[in-house]
This record gives C-alpha cells, structure tokens and sequence, in this order.
C-alpha cells in the first residue's frame, strides 16, 4: 500500500526572530487537499538534539508519500529547493536549547550525504512558470536545516521508501524584515550596508509555492 | 487656492524588461480616492529628452499638492524614498530612445541638487509600522529615475509652491524575476552569483506601500 | 599664487574598529613628492561636531591646490569616487563622541549639496586603466564622510578657491576582515548570510588608487 | 612510503575571462618547497569531458601527500574552503568546449558526496588569524569546480591513500575586476547594481593563502 499523506514541516522561530514563515506555511496548509491527497503540517522544534527523533516520529506514524521540510533562509530573495543534505554540523548561532555544535558529523556512522528525492529540477521549473522566484541550491547549509534534511532523508528511506523527499528553503515575510529594520535602528549597532540581506516574499506567494512544490512531486 | 489632487506617476517599461511596477502601480491608483484627494495616476515614457517636458505639463495642469514619482530599482528588496535629486546624468544603459548620456549635468544652469518635500522620514517610519520593508535614500542613482526627481522638483518649486514632491524607488515584482531567471537561464551567459540581484516584492504590497506614502505626505 | 601642496586626510578609527585605512593612506603618503607636489597627510577625527573645524584649519593652513579625503565604506570592494556631498546628517550608529544625529541638515542656510570639484571621470578611468577597480559615486552616506565632504568643499570654495576637491571611499583592508570574522564567529550572534559584507582590498593598491588620484586631479 | 610531493592545481581561464588566478596560483608555487615538501604545480583544462582523465593522471604520477585544486569563484570576497563535493553537475554556462551539462550526476555509480580529507577548520583558523579573509564552504558549486573536487577525491582514495585532498575557491584578482568593469562599461547592457559582484583579492595575498593551506595541511 502506498503511503497517502503529504507531509510538510516547519521549524519553529529561532535565532530571537519573533515568528517563522516555514512554520506558518506549514499550520496554513494543514489539512488542505492537493490534488486528492491530504497535507499534514507539523512544526518542529528548533533543536538539534530533538529535530531526530521529531522527524523520524512523524514519518513512522504517517508514511508520507511526499515530505517537503521547510526552513527560513535569512535575506534569500527566492524558494532554494535543496538538492542534497551533507552529514556535517558547523552553527554559527546556536538553537533554541543553547546548543552550539561547532564542527561534527551528524551521524558518525552514516553517508557523507544524502540527496533529494524531490523532483528538484521540475519544481524549480514549475514554480519559474508560475511566476515564483526560485532555484535549485547544492547546500543547505550547516545548521538546523541540513541536519533536519540528512535525518529525514534517512528516516524516509527507512520507513517510507519511495517517498519524494526533501527540503525548501523559504524568505524573510516583509513584515519580518520590517520589524528586523526597526530593531536594528534601535539598536544603532550596524550600519546599513553592514546589516543582514533584507530581501522578503509575501507569506501567501510563499504558501503557493509549496502547494506547488507538493503538486508536481506527487506527479513526479 | 490649495492644489487637489495627488499626482502618482510611473514609468513605462524600460531596458528590455516586459513590466515596470512603477507604471503598474501609477495605474493601479489613478481616480482612488484617499483621505478625500484624487489621485492621479499617469505613465512616463522612459525618455531623457521627453520626462522633463512630460512631468512640466502634468504638474502645471493638475498642481498637484503631492507628487510622487516612481521608478524601478532593479534588486532593490524594498521601498526606498530618495532625499535628494542631483544635477548630474551618467547612464550605464541607454533609454528606450538609445540616449546613452555618459556625464553631464542636467540643468547647466540649475542648482547642484533638489531636496525633496516629501515628510521622507515619516515616511519610512510609517512603512515599517505598517510591515512593509522600506529605507530612506540619499541617491536616487544617475540615470532616468533622478532626472525625473530634478526636473519634478523644480517644476514644482515654480507651478505647484508647497506641494509636497519626491521620488520613491520600487522593486522588481516577483514574475518580472521569475522571468529574469528563466531568460538567463536560457542565454546560459551568466553565472548565478553573477546575476542581477533577483529581490521582489509583491505588487499590492508596493501599492498599498505607494498608498501610505500619499497619506502620510497629505497630512504632512 | 596658487595653492601649493596636496592634502589627503583620513579618519580615525571609528564604529569599534581597531583600525581605519583612510587613516593609514594618509599617513603613508604624507611627505611623499607627486609630479613635483608634496603631499600633506592629516587624520581627522571621528567626531561630527569636531570635523568641520578640523578641515577649516587645515585648508585655511594649507591652501592645497588638491585635496582628497578618505573614509572607509565598509564591504566596498573597490575604490568609490564621490561626486556630490549632501546637506543632511542621518547616522545609524554613533561617532566616536557618542554623537547620534537621526535626521539633520549639516548647514540649515548651505546649499542643498556641494559638487566635488575632482575630475572624478577621469579618476576612474585612470584607476581602471591602472587595474584598480573603482567606480564614481552619487552618495557619500549620511554619516561622517559625507559631513567631512560637505564641509571640505565649503572651506576650499572659500579658503582655497580652485582647488581640485572631494572624496574617496576605500575598502576594508583584508587584516580588518579576518579580524572581524573572528569576532562574529566568537560571538555566535549572526549567521554568515547576515554578516557585513567582507570584501577588501590590500592597502598597498589602496595606497596605489589614492597616488593615481592625486595625479590625475593635479594634471586636471 | 608515503606520498612526497604536494600538488596544487589550478584551472585554465574560462568563461571569456582573460585569466585565471587559480592558474596563476599553481605557476606560482610550482617548484616551491615548503617545510621540505616540493610542490608541484599544475594547470588543467576548463573541460568537464577531459578534467576527470587528468586529475587522475596527476595523481597516479605524483602520489601526492596533500592535493589543493584550486579554482575561481567569481565574486567571492575571500578563500573559500570547501568541506564536499556533490556528484551532480548543473552548469549555468557552457566549459571551454561548448559543454552545457543541465542536470546530471558525474558518476552514476559514484557516492552521492564525497568529503574533503584537508583539516579545513584548521586552514580556515590558521588563515584567519594570518589576516587572510577565508570561510569554510558546504558547496563547490555545481560546474567544473565540484566536479573536480568530487573526481580528485576518487582518485586520491584509489591511487594516493591518506592524502589530504580537497578544493579551495579563490576570488577575482583586482585587475581582472578593472577589465571587467571597462567591459561591462563598453558594453552599456547591465546597471551596476546588477553586475557581477565585484571584489577581488591581491594575488600576493591568494598565494600566501595556498601557501598557508599546505603547511598546515602537511603537518595535520
């Protein structure tokens, strides 16, 4: 029997933002139909030490046929639709428990990396059609993201082989980077052209290009 | 007597680009209605030779109490509201009538900058309290956008005394990426990290922004 | 009689970092001869209320025929040339007196902006043509250099008419980068995709692109 | 026995770009003895069809006990430290011989990812505090550059056991960012704030970057 639900996951806010857009596209879609299949959005928790066994937990109970994690990419201007997670840990800030992983293996014993069962290359050209600013990306990074796609990708292959697997990077929402805006000048600690990218898509226009993503990879 | 109206003016399309938010948005608010003053919207070719005459014979007919002129800032993630217009033109591409000026000022005779009228930090501060990312400016660059902002202020100073004038600077929409991205990606000529920067905003958040830059100017 | 040396001034340090290479361009070339010339190298501080008295004394003493002064744009990656200085004030971060200037003319009865009078054109293409890359700029800021700009070029119009007069901005020194990766990285508060941008230049084609200037606005 | 030499590569030009600094790298140390350890250095094809057949020759050759490639990546601020290379090419232009690969793994049969075996934290924090400017990286990118990282990797575990090997990108040198600009000026197709980004680094500096890399990677 082939799984029936597509999963979609979002972090939690982190990094002291106030609110993150990969968790609200993921409670938005939740319980939507696409295409005759269910969507559950879960949020997950922004800590190393929990994402594991969280991500592996919801694809035991829900044998997704199509995962799709998602994650905030501060000042991306576009949906990144990653190609493939890298068994490596290197944070620059530290999660939501105070862990700081410096440098590591994610799992000592497992593959270099793991790649995207995602139609990568039809989702970016799906969502280019659409309109939706997006591209493909050879990282994911080296904090919560990645380590969230490596242990998915192994958790799908064990118990939901098959599955279309992957994860996507999303924008900023304008309101964050406004409210960004108004903390830094407060602050008057950087200069503008010193501040972090500033780039954002509006969270309906971000919603969309999931729902799309969801779509072609369950035609896939 | 007080003049009336609102004056939003746009530019049409330019440097091979389809769209340009600036007309789009010029158009979206032409006859609304805010805070009981008409705006009029109206659409400027992308000229040198012609934008002075155009914008003299607008803001001589309808003596406007505020002006707002929009242009397109290729890559910009937000609004951006320009303090200053300068008595130079230095283009790097040329404009839809092949006018390639290299350096030379605008006005021989004209001061060396016009400041604009516009309530410039009220401005931004009540876009950012509204969620839209915007920062003031002080170059409206050297190219189409600041000729009109030169030659708009000092028709102003002349046919409209006291109005309210300046220059806001738009992003791309995120179709007008998409379609970048799908045109690069077809020359196959350019690098990603060489690409323009491929930041957009929605076009009903630009014009709800482009709405909250006439109220806040009205009541200035 | 015309003015006789050449004047070059840089900035101290300031915004918390240990050193400014404004400062050590100007040191470096102080007493250097070009094409005949010496060459005067001051440090100014970074302090807005104490800047303007500082130049005034300078010019007043020194009458140059030249004067360029240097300030650093931090994540530059090239020499910037300016063209305009602006009659307004607008920090995001404190001078070094703690002074914190939000939205200020710098002379309430001066003009608008003051035009360099550096053949700046000619300066760029000199630069390219020498392999440094540089490009003309429209905006000096809001902060410190663009006060020092405006005000340098106030007290040669009055203390050395004449004089060839303006800006620079110069990059990072790559020593100043590493330095300041060490210190994100030690402190763990921003992502990397947040961080200033970090593109340097070393001092030694910086001193290079500052000797060009100078030719070239002698020979003008 | 242990493998002797240290072998630096560096690519041919490529992209219509005069020169390559990684080439220029490669000439540069070729011969250089560093802590009693020849290096040899060597230039190879801007070729995807032709670079997996070469590498693999070099290494069969020399046996080496480090292997540094190096290659460009355009508008990079500073040394980039790659951790992986990724069995995918995506290429956004074409190779020196017209070579457009879209979407395709480099070896079917291969590992998704290989790891660099070099002690790239340790080069970083040894360049940092040299005052080199340098990051680790997660991607090689997916053009000629991964590509050969991922192929070196292979042939190093075959033919060169224990080597440490892996890829370091270099930015732009400051004349070729000049030539660059002079060109794009010409060419009055692109503005500014949507050229390549432009910084660079002093060749000098890139050397004793490579230089340090080695040391430290010979004692690891």
């Amino acid at each position: 029997m082939r799984a029936r639900a597509m999963l979609v996951t979002g972090f939690q806010a982190y990094g002291g933002r106030g609110i993150n857009p990969a968790q609200e596209i993921a409670q938005a879609l939740d319980g939507e139909r696409i295409d005759g299949t269910t969507v559950a959005g879960r949020v997950l928790p922004a800590s190393f030490h929990k994402l594991r066994g969280a991500v592996e937990e919801l694809v035991g109970e829900l044998r997704p046929r199509v995962l799709v994690c998602l994650g905030l990419w501060p000042g991306e201007p576009m949906l990144r639709i990653e190609r493939v997670a890298f068994n490596h840990a290197a944070f620059e800030i530290a999660d939501n428990e105070g862990v700081l992983e410096k440098d590591a293996p994610l799992d000592p014993g497992g593959p270099v990396a793991r790649r995207a069962t995602l139609p990568v290359t039809s989702i970016v050209e799906a969502l280019l059609r659409h309109g939706i600013p997006a591209r493909h990306s050879t990282t994911a990074g080296s904090f919560l993201c990645n380590a969230l796609m490596y242990h998915a990708l192994g958790a799908v292959d064990t118990l939901a082989p098959g599955a279309k697997a992957g994860f996507v990077h999303v924008p900023y929402v304008p309101a964050q980077v406004a409210l960004l805006q108004q903390d830094l000048t407060a602050k008057a600690e950087l200069e503008l052209h010193q501040r972090a990218d500033l780039a954002s898509m509006a969270l309906d226009l971000q919603i969309d290009a999931v729902r799309t993503t969801l779509r072609v990879s369950q035609a896939a």
